[in-house]
C-alpha cells in the first residue's frame, strides 16, 4: 500500500507522471536510450518541449501576447529576476508570508520598494485586503498561495499597474484569468513536476523597459527568443510536467480540478471546525485550498506528537506543520485524491474517539 | 540491443545510474513514495545530499578550505555568477571556444575584461599557450574542455591570480590538482547526472571581496551557508549524481578513469590518423579526451551523410558534429566503455573498405 503523501513540496504527483517518467528514464520513446542521456536538441525531446508548452498554454488559458518559458533555479531565483527585468524606479509588494518577504527583500537591491500591506504582525494568518497600490509603481507583486501559513488569494486582483504573481503552490489548482497578470512564475514542484523546474508566464509587452543591462541568463527575453533552449533545459522535469499536464487534461482540466479541490478542502476544513481536538490557524475567508494548516485545540496541545504518530500508523505521511506555525499541515495538491483527504478525516475522527475528554 | 550514445550532452550515463534512478522514481528507499515527491528536508534525501557531496570531495580530492555546492540553472548561469561574486575591477579570460566566449561576454557587464589570448581566428582548433595573465586581475577564467571544438587543456595551469575553470565536459575525467584552482564549475549533464544540475567547487577565502550587493540566490555564500538547501535543490539529478559517483568509485576513481579515457581516445585518434577517409580537426597536442572531432578527408567530403547513416545502422548514435565544425563528433565521456569506441573504429574501417578509392 502506497503511503498518502501530504508533503508541502516536493509533493504528491499523479501516479501516471511517476510511472511514465520512470519508464522514459529506462527507455525514452523506444530509442533504447534513457531520457537522461538524449540530446535536448533531438527531435524526440523537442516534441516533448513543444507539447509541454502547448498544454501549459491550453490548460491555463494563456491569451495571445504571452510567452511561457521553463527555467532552472527555482522560484527563489525569480525573486531577483523579476526586479532585474521590470523594476526601473519603484515596485509594490504585498507581504503575506515567508516567500513574499523573501521576494520583497530581493527587490530592494534594485529600486524603491513599497510594502502596501503586511500580515506579519499576526504571523501571516490572513491576507490583507485594505491597501492602495501606488499608481506609479512599475509592478505589484503578490504571492497567491502561502504554503507555510495556509492562506490564499482566491480572486484575480484588479491592479492599476502590472500584476506579478508567485503561483508556486496553486498554479493549475483553480481557474484564473491570465489577462489580469503581467507575469506569473513558480517552482514546478507542487502541481507539476519534480524540483528543478521553474515556469514563467510573461506578457511580452512588459519587457524591454528597464534601463539596466541584464545578464543574458537572467533576461526573460533570452529564454523567450530561444524557446527555453538557450542552454540545456532540465530535461527530466519537463518530461514529467508534460505527463502531469496530459493527466490534468484527461481529468477535465483546471475547472474540474478546481471543483475537486474545493470538495477536498471543504471536507477537511469542515472536520477541523467540527472536531473539538483540532483548530485551524488561518482566517476562514483566506483559507488555502492547497495547504491546510491546523493545530491541537487548547486542552489537547500535549497530543500533537501522538496524533502525528497515529496518522503515520495509518499511512498518512508529511503532516508535520512548518516550524513557523507548528501543529499540522495537510498539503492537498491536485494529485491528492478525495479518498486521501477522507483517510485523514477518518483518522482525525478515530483519534477524537480515542482521546476526547 | 542498446544504441551506443556518442552525444555531446546530455550524454551517456552509467547503466547503474539509469537503473537506480528509475527505481527510485518508482519507490525511493522502500518508502513507497517516488523520489520526485519526497521532501528535500526529509532524512532520506538529506542522506543523499550528504553522500553526494562527500563522494564528490573524495573522488575529486578536494582539499580543506573548499566548499562543494549544487545549484540549478546550468553552467551558463555561472557565466554571470562568477563575475557577480569575484569581479571587482578587472578579470582575465582565455578564449578557446563558444562557451569561453559566452563566459567572457557576461563578465564585461561587471568590469574590465582582458582577453589574454584567443584561437577564434583559427576556428578554435587549438589552445593558445603563449600569453601573460595580468597580475592585477581579480581572476583568470578558462574553459578546460571545449565540447564543440574538441580541444582540451591537459594540465593544471599555474596562475598568479585566482584560477576559475569551467569543467562542464571534463570533470572527473582526469586527475586534477584542485588546489591550483580558486573555483571550478560545470553543468552536470556530461560526466555526472541528467541536465538541471550545476556543481561549483569554491575556495572559501576568495568570497566576500567584491563591494557590490549580490542577489541572494546568485551569492555563492548563500548556498555554502545552507548546504545547497537554501531553496529546493534539483532532487532527481542529485540522486543520479550520487549513483554516478558510487559507480566511479567502484571503477577505481578518477585515476582509473583517466587511464581508460586515454586508452579510448588513443584508439579513436589513431584510427582517425590512420584511416585515409577521415581527418581530425583539432591540433594534435590539444586534442580532447572527451570530444573527438573529425571530418571526411579531401576527396571523400561527399560521403559525410553516408557515413552517418552507416554508423547509425550499426547502432552508433549522436555522431553528427556541431554546425560550427561540421563532420563528426564522438563524445566519449567516462560512461563510454572501450567497446563502444571499438565499435566506432570497426565501423570506420568497414566504411573504408567499402569506399576507399
Amino acid at each position: 500500500m502506497k503511503k498518502i503523501n501530504f508533503s508541502a513540496g516536493p509533493s504528491i504527483l499523479p501516479q501516471q507522471t511517476i510511472e511514465e517518467t520512470a519508464k522514459a528514464i529506462l527507455d525514452f520513446n523506444s530509442s533504447t536510450l534513457s531520457l537522461m542521456e538524449v540530446s535536448h536538441r533531438g527531435k524526440d525531446f523537442i516534441a516533448v518541449m513543444d507539447e509541454t508548452i502547448a498544454l501549459f498554454k491550453e490548460l491555463l488559458n494563456v491569451p495571445a501576447g504571452y510567452s511561457v518559458i521553463f527555467l532552472g533555479g527555482g522560484a527563489s531565483l525569480q525573486f531577483c529576476m523579476v526586479p532585474f527585468n521590470l523594476l526601473e524606479k519603484k515596485a509594490a509588494y504585498l507581504n503575506t508570508g515567508t516567500w513574499a518577504s523573501k521576494a520583497e527583500k530581493e527587490a530592494k537591491l534594485f529600486g524603491e520598494v513599497v510594502e502596501v500591506a503586511s500580515s506579519k504582525p499576526d504571523n501571516f494568518t490572513y491576507i490583507p485586503k485594505d491597501y492602495t497600490i501606488p499608481a506609479d509603481a512599475d509592478y505589484f507583486h503578490i504571492t497567491t498561495n502561502n504554503t507555510i501559513f495556509g492562506t490564499e488569494i482566491h480572486t484575480d486582483i484588479d491592479s492599476p499597474v502590472p500584476l506579478v504573481a508567485d503561483m508556486s503552490s496553486d498554479i493549475f489548482s483553480r481557474v484564473i484569468d491570465v489577462s489580469k497578470y503581467a507575469l506569473i512564475y513558480g517552482g514546478a514542484q507542487k502541481n507539476l513536476a519534480p524540483a528543478g523546474l521553474t515556469f514563467v508566464v510573461i506578457k511580452d509587452e512588459i519587457l524591454g523597459k528597464v534601463s539596466r543591462q541584464i545578464p543574458t541568463m537572467l533576461n526573460y527575453q533570452t529564454h523567450i527568443d530561444n524557446g527555453s533552449m538557450f542552454n540545456t533545459p532540465p530535461v527530466v522535469p519537463i518530461y514529467a510536467a508534460m505527463q502531469t499536464l496530459r493527466w490534468l487534461k484527461a481529468k477535465g482540466g483546471v475547472p474540474a480540478m478546481e471543483k475537486l479541490n474545493k470538495e477536498k478542502a471543504a471536507l477537511l476544513y469542515n472536520e477541523i471546525d467540527r472536531n473539538p481536538l483540532f483548530i485551524g490557524t488561518a482566517a476562514k475567508e483566506d483559507r488555502s485550498l492547497m495547504n491546510v494548516c491546523f493545530v491541537m485545540s487548547e486542552g489537547y496541545k500535549e497530543l500533537e506528537a501522538d496524533f502525528l504518530k497515529f496518522a503515520s500508523s495509518k499511512g498518512l505521511d508529511g503532516l508535520k506543520g512548518h516550524r513557523s506555525v507548528g501543529g499540522f499541515r495537510a498539503s492537498i495538491y491536485n494529485a491528492m485524491p478525495l479518498e486521501g483527504v477522507q483517510a485523514l478525516v477518518d483518522a482525525m475522527q478515530e483519534f477524537e474517539k480515542n482521546n476526547a475528554k
